[in-house]
């Protein structure tokens, strides 16, 4: 397989949550300019991030609505749920327990871990808080890949080791730091602060193009 | 101004990020194809991306990390902070008045809100929690154009519609909805189980790669 853009993996999860909102709404077939259009993107752009992964729809008729999205679901290998571990039961790892989304897209959080006395042994959510110490016993025990970071970030490089060092596959970290990681292990880290910037974008380049319009609205 | 990607301006911010690295390692010159290895996408891209901008750099050459970390400082409208107000003072709410990155890359929460009186007038993290009921007035007097909403999904679109009013620009919408906003208003939803869909694809791919190629290991 070709090295694929982490952009096309993330549109190919948006073409998904669109494809589940059509079948919702009873329609069969989508064109790749319409699916392009509620993707945010351009119809091109579907096409070329879907030929990564093989041949898909028909010439002038389109996509099945269905058809895609199992392929998709596939792909993405959401086809089955994910149990995950989160690190770090403060505000952020708190959230994130009772987050909706992660168990509607499939991540199962089944165990999290806090060094705080004080939070070890409570139930949040119905997932259970456990002493730091014991983490690499209960990564074991529940079978999990995929661990969360929620730490203070001069904590998380020794987690984010910890994890590793207890066959932890893919790591979502966000701590504010950039974390080292031996290259078997995948990492994304989440920084907040990008989508802030991006709003900070389109009000500086909106404020241009309304003054350069503003007689329009005289 | 063509219609910009927002993946484009997503790797504007990256850039920045990797330019400042760049300049604290007192490294002045940067080709394009480092420039792309840095930020995790080709050079081909990097110089694509800035072409929407202007004209930057010298063949043959590269840039200069300085003046084209400023360029993109302007081009995002990060030469100045921003200020923000938070809808929803709760666990994530919480994790994000105290986020360091958001006071690091120019956004200050100036001001919370929530309908909770137990949380009503308290001080977190030096941002004062005020009365959803005195929302617009509060959003006058702080000037804000930016605010983030992390309250739960079955209130966020009435605190967008009361944002919306009170002349807020730009909204980072956390809730596990989508928001439906006058067209002058820029929204951004977070869909933060979309990093953990990208994880699963690359532990999905990784597998298969693993057991292709598990003859190297034996």
């Amino acid at each position: 397989m070709r090295r694929i853009p982490d952009m096309v993996i993330t549109r190919m999860s948006i073409y998904s949550r669109v494809l589940s909102a059509l079948m919702e709404k009873g329609i069969d077939i989508i064109s790749s300019d319409e699916l392009g259009k509620l993707a945010n993107c351009s119809g091109t752009q579907v096409r070329k991030d879907l030929t990564y992964f093989g041949q898909f729809g028909t010439r002038g008729v389109g996509y099945n609505t269905s058809d895609l999205k199992s392929n998709i679901t596939k792909i993405l290998g959401m086809d089955k749920r994910w149990k995950v571990a989160l690190v770090g039961v403060g505000n952020l790892g708190s959230a994130f327990l009772s987050h909706e989304r992660f168990k509607k897209h499939g991540f199962d959080i089944v165990v999290s871990f806090d060094a705080d006395k004080s939070k070890i042994g409570k139930i949040y959510n119905n997932v259970e808080i456990r002493n730091i110490a014991e983490l690499k016993e209960s990564i074991n025990e529940f079978g999990v890949k995929i661990a969360i970071i929620t730490v203070p970030a001069q904590f998380a490089q020794e987690v984010s080791d910890l994890l590793v060092e207890s066959g932890i596959k893919a790591i979502l970290n966000f701590a504010p730091t950039t974390l080292r990681v031996p290259e078997k292990v995948i990492i994304r880290n989440v920084d907040l602060s990008l989508e802030l910037e991006a709003l900070s974008f389109f009000l500086t380049h909106k404020r241009a193009y309304d003054s350069e319009f503003s007689f329009l609205y005289l």
